[in-house]
């Protein structure tokens, strides 16, 4: 271990040069919902693969096709790199996304979000946190152990995708291609592209909720109706969906579909007493919110709604009249939508059957001559590691060096699927490690990430790197 | 009488030059809605007072401003006549519009639809039967009168509007403005702008229902929230929405707030006797729906259900996810919109009050930290005339001359504003005398009027004149 403090004072002598290597990935528009900005996703491809080459990697570009629902763009390349082929050393796989959300000054930024800017020891711009500053902090963090002249305990493995922020096309079929090629040697993954719990204390997510998207279709007339004309004399599809809707779940967040609850896993003792060391507050929920519409009052009760229990959320209805002002139609035909965020131990295929029985059900209790259709529409599996695997060890042995303190074990509401995806092909180990805090506003303006969090993140990433090749 | 088979024969006679007339304003796009084509709806005043001027009539322009919400658009005149001021006679006011709905080709006209086209005894193009036809059916009658020699029995005062399709801006305040100087002599007012029950049977109109619209707005956070993120430790504004609207109407149509059917008029002995004579199907209806989504299987309950029945409607939600796809937001701030169509004698204040008082009491029922507030956006009165008024019986006799049966004694589901606005300022009866068919599709595509409607429609507009002398 005493190789690391050397490490780590080189790591804070770099500093300017790390947040230059920022600065220019910031710089780079790469943002993949924009078609008209796919050369800039491309460009930061080429700039990623630069600086790796830089510390010796091999790298090599695996083009996915055209993406889907358009004529003739091209998906931007997959980045794959090795760097080290010990056969002795184990071999640690490194996911990461190089592109970012859309940004516009006019969105109400404070500064231009694609120039990073520092203020306050915190630095400003689109893909600070979310995921150029993490991606960064590898390469960072294996300049400092070359310059050092530290052995790299491990060998790494690179897979970096330029097409997270608009569903990852492509990855899937990558991960198949490649499990038994580029990544067949990986002993456990790495992924550093979520967040703290809080703002204070550094944290390891060992789990993900997954989601479950249903429609509930309700048709009637063959057109739009007058409301003055037929309003009175016709069956209204609205009426039916509220109807609908309302059996769903309470105001108070309980789902009313029978057999939903059955299936999730009861809370062990040992789960229990978990919630008490973690650092958080129903006032951060609040300040997140900006309200105080929280359901619970309580810690554990929040903390367990948001990553162990599932939630219900109908999201809005299609078809129907949805602008301002006061028009009168009864709308001919309209769907309904609303998800299911899963936790263990649901099954996607049995909450689907749960769902659509459910509203068959109570449709017929309506009695109404319109028809009415439930579907899924797509579905993502929740996942859950185990955090007294030697990968999670590693990571805490790595915070604690770091930070001085045991990190709290996180999951998270919402769903990272190339977590799953790593899992279930590669059958490994996969450690979600984040970099930034629980208020950087990864899709929002202002998006930042706080010099502590990047530096001291960067010793954390070389830090890991040496614990694990001793735990695994 | 002995005058009208000489005016119905000179109105046979000058069919071709009344098609003609027509043709000439239909070419006209006089489009309210659409800013670009104003000169087009100003052509159309200039077209109609050149037609008005040809019989005799005074014709003055009346300039009411500038449209609201536009900064430099100024409204279409509206027309005003008066033909004829014989102090013996009774003056018998007309009302109007020149102006048309929106309309292109590409919306799936067989036809152009500012060209009006003749095919298998039906007129085609926008306005023919809302309100060009009529319109122009007064101009031909009193030409028929004029060449045929005989004396116009009474003394016509028209009003004639170019904002009808678009609110009738400025209409209420002109006739404020001229209810004791242009229109102060007016005895009976006729407006022929609605439509036949069904595609057979001429039909005098003597009642509307009034429309009162609501809005119930549900806010909680500040903003949109991840729903991975925030769901299940977040109260959700579109939950309790959807609940709220689950308490307001049944399926079958049965309005659930208490206080509002007590209000409705009870059906006297009666006007139950009315509905068996009136020509209608609940066959029709099913056409008109392209279903069999009615809500009722008899004539007499779904006519009531029309026009004698409050119905309410949900329009949709403001605010919320609206579109293709699976967006998995929860929406922050949604407005729900739903309106009530009004009948005798529910009074619009006392509507307000319980409609208002019952969400806010279901409201505290959900339990909920988000805010919900109730309001009334805008509503208009219902308008009930008697059939029995020497107005509706000069009408019927007319009627009976022509197409040689007693009229169907309708009322329309939705709302004429103008007619409770002549009304309330003129205290003079006012009768609703259909042209048109009510498949002519008034606001859809391929709208039509049938020749016969055209042609003997301008009888029955002459022989209202003449019977309307002699009943007032
Ligand atoms: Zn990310
Ligand atoms: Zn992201
Ligand atoms: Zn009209
Ligand atoms: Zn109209």
């Amino acid at each position: 271990m005493s190789e690391l403090p050397k490490l780590f004072s080189k790591i804070d002598e770099l500093k300017p040069v790390f947040i230059d290597r920022l600065s220019k990935a910031v710089a780079i528009p790469s943002v993949s919902a924009e078609p008209e900005r796919r050369p800039k996703v491309v460009e930061m491809a080429n700039y990623l693969s630069e600086e790796l080459k830089k510390l010796g990697t091999i790298v090599e570009f695996r083009h996915m096709g055209k993406q889907d629902g358009f004529e003739d763009l091209q998906l931007p390349p997959i980045v794959l790199g090795k760097l080290g082929n010990d056969p002795a050393k184990k071999n640690i796989l490194i996911y990461g996304h190089y592109d970012v959300q859309p940004a516009a000054l006019e969105d109400g930024w404070a500064t231009e979000p694609f120039e990073l800017v520092e203020k306050d020891d915190v630095l400003y711009g689109r893909g600070s946190t979310d995921d150029k500053g993490p991606v960064i902090g590898w390469i960072n963090t294996l300049q400092a152990y070359q310059e050092a002249g530290i052995d790299i305990p491990v060998n790494l493995i690179f897979c970096f995708e330029g097409m997270e922020e608009y569903g990852s096309d492509g990855l899937d079929e990558l991960i198949e291609i490649e499990k038994d090629k580029w990544f067949k040697d990986t002993d456990a993954v790495c992924i550093s592209d979520n967040y703290w719990l809080g703002t204070t204390h550094p944290a390891l997510t060992y789990g993900l909720r997954g989601v479950s998207y249903y429609q509930i279709t309700v048709s009637g007339p063959g057109a739009d109706l007058h409301s003055g004309v037929f309003g009175g004399t016709a069956a209204e599809p609205m009426t039916d969906l509220v109807h609908l809707f309302s059996k769903l779940v309470t105001s108070d967040g309980t789902i009313q579909i029978p057999g939903v609850m059955d299936m999730v896993a009861p809370v062990t003792e040992e789960e229990d007493a978990l919630y008490e060391k973690i650092h958080f507050s129903v006032e951060e929920l609040q300040n997140a919110l900006g309200s105080k519409t929280n359901l619970f009052d309580d810690k554990k009760r929040t903390l367990m709604g948001r990553w162990r229990y599932p939630s219900l959320s109908i999201h809005g209805v299609e078809g129907a009249f949805s602008t301002t002002g006061a028009k009168t139609v009864i709308p001919a035909k309209v769907k309904g939508k609303f998800s299911i965020r899963t936790v263990p131990n649901i099954e996607m295929d049995q909450l689907d059957r749960c769902v659509i029985d459910y509203i068959d059900q109570e449709a017929k209790k309506l009695n109404t001559k319109n028809t009415v259709k439930a579907e899924c529409l797509h579905a993502g599996n929740w996942w859950l590691s185990s955090p007294n695997h030697p990968n999670y060890v590693a990571a805490a042995k790595a915070t604690k060096e770091v930070w001085n303190v045991e990190p709290d074990y996180t999951r998270e509401g919402g769903s990272i699927p190339v977590a799953l995806s790593f899992e279930k092909a590669l059958n490994k180990n996969v450690l979600l490690l984040p970099m930034g805090r629980g208020d950087d506003g990864a899709h929002s303006i202002n998006e930042k990430l706080n010099v502590p969090n990047y530096i001291q993140g960067s010793k954390t990433l070389g830090a890991y790197l040496f614990y694990v090749a001793a735990e695994l």
